[in-house]
């Protein structure tokens, strides 16, 4: 039987994946992840069975990747990110506990720099008080759960940072959003954009709630709304913790 | 004029630390941070300056690491987990920011695994949906502000996530948030309490909303909460993430 880990390569760069992260790969005979992240690691899999499959087909890579776990070898599955934080540690988790214990390979997971902490080390330091993590993605999820967890995250005036804020097929529902936080936030409260952080075409704006839509926002951007003390100064957002300096 | 970088160390072993924040600390002259944090990455500052003091002093700590950089000497201020979150990024910036700009050093923020994200690894996979993160410390945050934001988060249904939940003069605020939550949220709920993640005494264990209360929870604690559909499996803190399995 071989042991099956669920490793966050962080959001890019192998600069920002961790040495436990890096050696769970580097020790694994069996490496499986969405084509994407796939590139992302390529250097390190010249010697590696590659399970690489594209968007949507989470369940069946991760069942191929167990499944290659009971055959005897030692699998990683790589998420981008934190693997733990609309990753692939759930799944795995749950497709791995099917199986009776005595016949189960030993699942462990290894976290990785969550793409909200990359976004915020590239705007300043949005993130310095409480703050909500909300995916606008409703394949998995019913819209109204998303509006209802947006005007909630809005009342408790957290900071919000939105995974999957668009694709192709949802253009509308993060103007849906922006007009829920607009009930309870300031129309100048600041937000940040990232997209691709830690990648080569990283780029990053900083805007207001009430403009940001008109920004460039895509599947791989990451935006951070602040709290009703967050400040953009000289190019940097800040949310204060609350020092006298 | 020396450079200013914040740098997240991860929760603990340096196996948890980027390369990225690594070779900021490994070039750096001036290594400025709490004495706890100093300890943990102790190997590495064998030929560097550090600014080590005890807890409460950050801004006496932090302007010691700024005039270092405004003295030329390239500096590093760490916090443990990521910088960017409750760490030292947000006051370093707005302490530099108060310099004229041409007479400034350079700043730059380095993420790192923050303690939620080392916390849910260890507990399976609780942070799969969306999640808020609270710090129940009132030092700096009026504690209304922070019981509003226990109650949005719960009426929210999202997982919940708490920093700081107890130290030796805040030993009740725990209870009260315990409280407020379970107003919305069922007391068979699952409660992870993740201890020193990550270092020498790491512990882990999973209560219920009902009874977490009487665990082992300090300073070094970190607590998630569950949503409406976290389960525990043979001891993995699951929230599912839609998947039909």
């Amino acid at each position: 039987m071989g042991k099956i880990t669920i490793v966050g390569i962080g959001p890019g760069s192998l600069e920002d994946m961790t040495p436990r992260a890096l050696n769970a790969i580097r020790q694994a005979q069996v490496v499986a992840g969405y084509n994407t992240y796939i590139a992302l690691v390529r250097e390190l899999l010249t010697d590696k069975e590659v399970i690489g499959t594209a968007m949507m087909q989470e369940i069946d890579r991760c069942r191929m990747a167990v499944e290659s776990a009971f055959a005897g070898k030692d699998t990683v599955v790589i998420s981008s990110g934190d693997s733990g934080v609309y990753g692939m540690a759930g799944l795995v988790l749950e497709l791995v506990l099917q199986y009776p214990k005595a016949e189960r390979p030993e699942v462990s997971i290894i976290a990785g720099i969550s793409a909200v902490n990359a976004a915020a080390a590239i705007l300043g330091a949005p993130l310095m008080h409480d703050f909500a993590v909300i995916s606008l993605s409703d394949l998995l999820t019913p819209w109204e759960l998303i509006e209802k967890r947006a005007e909630a995250a809005a009342q408790g005036d957290f900071v919000i940072a939105l995974y999957n804020p668009k694709s192709k097929k949802r253009i509308h529902h993060i103007e849906k959003i922006r007009d829920i936080l607009l009930k309870f936030k300031s129309p100048e409260t600041p937000v940040g954009i990232v997209n691709n952080a830690s990648r080569e075409k990283q780029s990053a704006v900083i805007s207001t709630l009430a403009a940001f839509t008109t920004e460039k926002i895509d599947m791989f951007s990451l935006v951070i709304i602040g709290n009703s003390k967050t400040y953009v100064k000289e190019g940097f957002m800040i949310t204060p913790r609350g020092y006298t300096v």
